[in-house]
């Protein structure tokens, strides 16, 4: 066994994966109706105006505004219906001064006219209009281009596609949208105890619980898991597992990556690429490794569930989503009274499950190889490397799974 | 044109979603790959230990414990190794008094050790193996069922399917889970004028836009959207398309409902089932309708796309999250200071979208007919229905999409 003799500091894991962060080149076109929650890879102009033609933003009376010049409620205009315009066709009566047509939102505003007198501050008698207000030109009308001018850019290179941001390519007559591609992530557990799920176990084993939970992560922050069998634990099978994930654009194993006589993942690096780091004062979560192997960058995580996952929130996450383009994520958190001292580790940083009860933040914590640990818990709260008590009682910031 | 006589205020028209919510009912079996975001269906219990045997929660040496009284660094216990455990297959060589066999973490322990010293506090010279700290029995054990019992519930009915808790049924052997099925919502744009993107506009026309923002929406937020061709202007249309919706577990049109002479979706739903309110005090989107259609909830949106999706914000959301039996969302807020005076409408609760620059949240607002208003914001402000104006300067929370 070749225990660990230093560890950095968690800060410092973060400034190395950052700087290791390639955001992804490859793009694809995505149907409008599947581009929400992407990222634009390219700018979108808009080849017409929105909307095509003035038009009118209420149910009203379109009118030649001057003549509803000092209109009021005791000294109501009166003019001349000449047309009732509905919505999708053009009028073909034009708007003479004493005349008005009668006017559905969104319908095209007719020639001549140029305000709109909303419904409600007229009166109807027949095909005589009485008009209680006043109404500048221009008044609610939308005019032509005024969502979207042609030539206008729609959406830049980069942006997320908030739902609004689709409904603007929709408006100008989109149908697909250019965005950049999902990161593959290959997800792999190695050991030779780990059995995939629905087979039935020998004595020593268990089921692969890591691969399910860090593909759910993945998908949840955009990118694509790609789940392998798992490896056994020598260095052929895990260089033959690189090889195999050389395509995707970020690899995840777990297990492997302790100090154990066959924990391999080390010298399996060292056959085919660079570490970057191995071994980070956090707890759980201590031996874990960073690297580049083939070009591509490789998280080797600790085999227990809690430490493999609770890594995933807090490196992973991060790494994946600025490959992916996306905006950070902000997890919710609330603050809440710490229901049991909690002692630390000192000098790691430690990620320790709570359950959310009647407002208080009770240590959900069992061992890094239960993932009950997490799954009964409702978020984590961080304790610093230089902390090693948290009093029963202190306020703690739990961040919510 | 029959302008509202009345609105309900934003509180009066939550109150009559939260009563018409009817949480959904059927289920579907979905694999475990895919079941991280979903809703838990039925309650899923053990149906063995995990681990399933007792094993080691560390790479080191397992020793009975009691061997390994009084070992210090300064005065060893120096014991003789006799196997050496790796993951996957259990020791046919028992632990006796004055023996030890090295371990790896997750490795099942031996008959006869019931503790395990870590390698940091050992040293080894051949077979010799110095202890440097002593180990109560339990010690870096992972006891058979430590995580979980045969028989304990790992999830509930109702849970919401985090990372861990897809961990947690991988770990008990599952292949697959019972979820709640995504509600269906039909989508669909009413209106002579709308056309679907891909065709040519005709004059007058302009492209469906919020059969893509709210398509976007339901994705986001738990619903499986199936979106309908326009309908037209008429009566009989908007009844036959009821009909065609009917099988859906939401529906959702936008336009109609307004108080024009072809706004006919308040005339559709008496003929197919009962306004539960039209007209809401709120700016944008005061036009709103919700109904039971044929026992199936129904949302008339207005056809404004702005007005539209920010009742999708307000109102669509939580309504779908509660018949999806999701946890209520909570979008991420900002404070910032308000860019310029904004005069809100009196009596009408206000939503004003505002764009993030340099930390000064500026109105950003159009119209309620331009999609601009919301594809060029960061988020939106709120104004109660009491408030007139809110000035310059002033702090804001901003609610982010």
């Amino acid at each position: 066994m070749r225990p660990f003799t230093s560890t950095i500091s968690l800060a410092e894991a973060r400034r190395r994966l950052d700087a290791a962060v390639r955001p992804i080149a490859r793009t694809e076109r995505v149907r409008l109706e599947e581009a929400a929650g992407r990222v634009a890879a390219a700018d979108v102009t808009s080849p017409l105006d929105v909307p095509p033609f003035a038009r009118s933003a209420m149910d009203g009376y379109a009118v030649f505004a001057a003549d509803t010049s000092g209109a009021t409620r005791a000294l109501p205009v009166r003019l001349h219906q000449v047309d009732r315009i509905y919505t999708g066709h053009l009028s073909p009566t034009a708007i003479t001064p004493g005349t008005c047509a009668e006017i559905a939102t969104g319908a095209p505003l007719p020639a001549g006219a140029d305000a709109v007198v909303m419904v409600e501050e007229t009166a109807k008698e027949g095909d005589e209009i009485q008009i209680f207000a006043q109404a500048a030109a221009g008044h609610h009308v939308g005019r032509l281009g005024a969502d979207i001018r042609a030539g206008d850019r729609v959406v830049s290179a980069g942006e997320w596609l908030s739902p609004s941001r689709v409904g603007a390519l929709a408006a100008i007559g989109g149908v697909d949208a250019e965005v950049f591609a999902k990161p593959r992530v290959a997800i792999l557990s190695t050991g030779n105890e780990v059995v995939e799920p629905g087979r039935a176990l020998a004595p020593g084993q268990i089921f692969d619980v890591n691969r399910f939970t860090l593909g759910a992560i993945v998908s949840m922050h955009g990118g694509e898991p790609e789940p392998q069998r798992p490896a056994q634990d020598t260095i052929d099978a895990l260089v033959q597992s690189f090889d195999a994930c050389a395509r995707a654009d970020l690899i995840v194993f777990s297990g492997g990556s302790s100090v154990g006589e066959r924990d391999f993942v080390a010298d399996a690096i060292a056959a085919r690429g660079e570490m970057i780091f191995h071994g980070i004062a956090i707890r759980p979560g201590k031996p874990t490794a960073f690297a580049r192997v083939k070009g591509v960058p490789f998280f080797g995580m600790p085999g227990n569930p809690t430490s493999c996952l609770s890594n995933a929130y807090i490196l992973l996450v991060p790494f994946l989503r600025a490959i992916a383009r996306l905006p950070p994520y902000a997890p919710r958190t609330v603050r809440a009274p710490l229901g049991r001292r909690i002692v630390s580790a000192a000098g790691r940083h430690q990620f320790h499950t709570v359950r959310l009860e009647d407002g208080i933040a009770s240590p959900a914590f069992k061992g890094s190889g239960d993932i009950t640990s997490l799954s009964r818990a409702d978020g984590y709260i961080e304790i610093a490397a230089d902390q090693s008590v948290v009093e029963e009682g202190a306020l703690v910031d739990v961040t919510l799974f």
